[in-house]
C-alpha cells in the first residue's frame, strides 16, 4: 500500500503543479497515471509544440514546460505510479480513500486531486483478431523502456509523429526495424519524415506501404505477424509489434466514482474545487464549473486554491498562514533549501 | 482623450499578462500606474529577487517576470499613462467609462479592470517644511527619466537599495551626488553597498552621515539644502533632492468609486471577478473573494476569466470560441504572427 497526503490521478500540468503547492504546505504527494511519462496532454499529444499563453512565457514547448514543472516540484520528492489507470476508490472509516489500479496497485491518502484531464490516454488499437491475447506478450501500445527492444526485431506501426520517431530512435537499439503503413503519406515535423526517409535509404528501416498488419502468430508469445501489402500478404518474423495509432483520452472508471458529471467533467465549487464528495477534488481540465475553461493556466490557480483546502482536512484545526516563497524561502523534503540573497546592513565610511 | 477597450488601473504582473489575454480576443489595452515603470510591487519592491512558484518557473527574477510579461503582451501594442494616479470615474450614457488621472489625462473604455494591488504607490515624504512647494521644482520623490540629472547637482536621502542604486547610477550622469542617510548603516543587497563604498573611496559620492536634510531653500525652483549632521548645521547647494524613503502602497481614490470594499480590496464574484458596478471588473491583489489568495498565478487566471466577460460586453451578441494558442497561433495588433511549425504530410519512398 502506498501512503501519501495528496493522491493524484493525472500527471498532467496541472497534477505536476500540485505536487510544488502541496509541497509548500509541507504536503505530500504521489501521482497516477496511465501513460508512461508525466506530462499529460503536454507529453503525449504536443511535446514540441509552442504554447503561447503560459504567464511568463511568450513562447515554451510543452514539453519543456512539462520538465519545467518536474523540476519545480523536484524538492519535494513524489512518489509516480506510471502506466497504470486508477480503477477504483473506497472510502475508509478513518475517512481516507484507497485507490486501487487496473494492475492492482494500492494507494491510501486523505485527499484525493483528480487531474485527469480529457480522462486517461487509451490507445487505439487496430482490429486484428487475438490482439488482446499478445497483449504484453509481445504487442505493446506505449514504449516504457527502450531497453526492452534492445537486439531484438521490432514491428511499428502507424503513420504519424510516434510511428515516425520512435522508428527512428529503435533503428540504434533494436536489431531490425519494420515501419508498416496503410499510405504512402505520413504527416509528422518535416525533420522526422526527412529522417525516416534517409534511415530507408541506408537501409536501417524496412519501410512496407501502403500496408497492414493483418494476423498476429505465436505460441505463448508474438513471433511474427502477417502484413497485408495491396492485397498481396507477406509474412515477417519479429518480437515485437507496436501499433501507434495514437491515444484518445476517456474519462472511464472516473465516471463511475458517484462524482457529478457535466458533459463529461465533474462539477466543482469554485472555492477550492472540490467534488460533491468531501475530500475529492476536481482540477485542470477535468472539472467544470460556471465560466471554465480548459486552459493550462487555470489548472495552476486551481490546484493552488485545493492545496489550501487539502490542508485543512489534513492538519485539522491547524491555521495555515500564506507565506512568499520570494520572503520564505523554500525547503525541500530532500534537505534542500532555496532562498533569496539576503539583504545586509552595513555601515560604509 | 485616450480611448481603448479595457482600460486598466495597474501595470503589475496582473495587469501586464491582461493585455496578452484581451489581445487573443482582439481586445485591446490600456494601462495606467503611479509608478513611472510597469511591473508593479515585482518592479517597485522586489525586482532582484526570486520567486519560486510562478507556474513553470523553478526560479524566476520579479524583475525578468516582468520583462517577460512585457515582451509577452508586446504583440498587442498596450498604450501606457504611467506616474499618474487614477483618480475619478465616471460613467457615460452609452455605458462605457472616463477615468481621469492626478494630471488631468482622461481615458475612456467600456470594460474598467482594476488591477490596482494593494493600491497606488505613494511616496513617504520627508517631514520637512515647504516641501510640497518644491515638489516638481528640484524635488522628486522617484527618478522617472534619468537624464533629466544630467550635469546637474543631486542630493539623494534614505539608506535602502533604492537610494544606494541610484546613488551609483546617477554619479555616471550628475555633476555631483550626495548620499545622505541618517544612519551609517545601509541596508541592501551586498553588491549594492559595497559599490557605494567604493564610488563613496573614489570621491564620487559625497556621502554624509548620520545626517537628515533639514531645510529647503530657493527662489521659484530648489538651490540648496541645509543637512543637519549631528547637530551641526551644513548648507549646500543642489539643483535637486530625490527623497527615498520607501513607497507604500494606498488604495487612495479607488475607495470611493462606489466598489464594495472588504478589508480594504474591492469584492467580486468568482464568475468573472466583476465588482457591483457592471462593466468594473477587479482582478489580482486587488480583489477579495472568499479562499482568495494574493499571489501572482491568481491574478493570471483572474486575468484571463475577466477577459471572456469583457468580450461579451464588447461585442454584445458576438460568441467567442476558446482557440488554443498552439493550434491557432497569434495574431498580433502589430501584424506580426507566431505560430507553431505545420506537421507535414509526405510520402517517403
Ligand atoms: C494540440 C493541443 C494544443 C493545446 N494548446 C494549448 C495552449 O496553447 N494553451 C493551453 O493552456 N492549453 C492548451 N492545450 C490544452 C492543455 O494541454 C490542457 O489544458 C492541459 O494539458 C490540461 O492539463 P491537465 O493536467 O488538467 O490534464 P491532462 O494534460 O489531460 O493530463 C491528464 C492526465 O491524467 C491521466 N489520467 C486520466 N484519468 C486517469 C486514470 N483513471 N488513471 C490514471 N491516469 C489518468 C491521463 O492519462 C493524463 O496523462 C492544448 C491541447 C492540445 C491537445
Ligand atoms: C517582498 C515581496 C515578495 C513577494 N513574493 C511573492 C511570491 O513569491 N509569489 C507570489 O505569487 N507573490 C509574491 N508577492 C506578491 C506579489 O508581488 C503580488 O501578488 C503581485 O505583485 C500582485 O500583482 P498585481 O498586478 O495584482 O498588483 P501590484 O503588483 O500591486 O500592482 C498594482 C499596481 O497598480 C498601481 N495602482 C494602484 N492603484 C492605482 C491608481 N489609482 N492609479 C494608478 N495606479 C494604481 C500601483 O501603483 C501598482 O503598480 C510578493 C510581494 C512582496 C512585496
Amino acid at each position: 500500500m502506498i501512503k501519501t497526503d495528496i493522491l493524484i490521478i493525472g500527471a498532467g500540468p496541472t497534477g505536476l503543479f500540485t505536487v510544488f503547492e502541496a509541497g509548500l504546505l509541507k504536503l505530500k504527494c504521489h501521482l497516477i497515471d496511465a501513460l508512461p511519462q508525466p506530462g499529460g496532454q503536454c507529453s503525449e499529444i504536443y511535446p514540441k509544440k509552442p504554447i503561447y499563453d503560459i504567464p511568463g512565457f511568450p513562447e515554451v514547448l510543452a514539453g519543456d514546460l512539462t520538465a519545467n514543472l518536474l523540476e519545480q516540484g523536484r524538492q519535494f520528492e513524489p512518489g509516480f505510479t506510471l502506466g497504470e489507470r486508477a480503477e477504483t476508490i473506497e472510502k475508509q472509516e478513518d475517512g481516507s480513500f484507497i485507490v486501487t489500479t487496473n494492475k492492482g496497485t494500492q494507494h491510501q491518502a486523505p485527499v484525493v486531486a483528480i487531474a485527469g484531464g480529457l480522462g486517461s490516454f487509451e490507445p487505439r488499437k487496430p482490429k486484428i483478431e487475438n490482439i488482446a491475447y499478445y497483449e504484453d506478450k509481445g504487442v505493446e501500445y506505449f514504449i516504457k523502456d527502450p531497453e526492452v527492444y534492445r537486439d531484438k526485431k521490432v514491428v511499428i506501426s502507424g503513420g504519424g509523429d510516434s510511428a515516425l520517431d520512435w522508428s527512428v530512435f529503435l533503428t540504434d537499439v533494436a536489431s531490425q526495424v519494420t515501419l508498416v503503413h496503410r499510405r504512402n503519406e505520413f504527416r509528422g515535423a518535416l525533420d522526422s519524415v526527412e529522417k525516416v526517409q534517409e534511415l530507408k535509404k541506408q537501409g536501417k528501416i524496412n519501410l512496407i506501404t501502403p500496408a497492414e498488419v493483418t494476423a498476429l502468430h505465436g505460441n505463448n508469445k508474438l513471433e511474427g505477424i502477417t502484413v497485408t501489402k495491396e492485397g498481396e500478404k507477406i509474412l515477417l518474423e519479429t518480437d515485437h509489434f507496436i501499433p501507434l495509432f495514437g491515444l484518445s483520452p476517456k474519462l472511464g472508471p472516473i465516471g463511475d466514482w458517484g462524482l457529478e458529471i457535466v458533459k463529461n467533467a465533474i462539477k466543482v465549487d469554485t472555492l477550492d474545487y472540490q467534488t460533491n464528495i468531501p475530500g475529492i477534488f476536481a482540477i485542470g481540465d477535468v472539472n467544470t464549473y460556471e465560466g471554465k475553461l480548459k486552459l493550462i493556466l487555470c489548472g495552476f490557480h486551481e490546484a493552488t486554491l485545493m492545496c489550501q483546502s487539502a490542508y485543512k482536512i489534513i492538519n485539522p484545526g491547524k491555521k495555515y498562514v500564506l507565506k512568499y516563497t520570494t520572503v520564505s524561502g523554500i525547503d525541500g523534503f530532500d534537505g534542500t533549501r532555496k532562498e533569496a540573497p539576503k539583504a545586509v546592513v552595513q555601515s560604509i565610511n
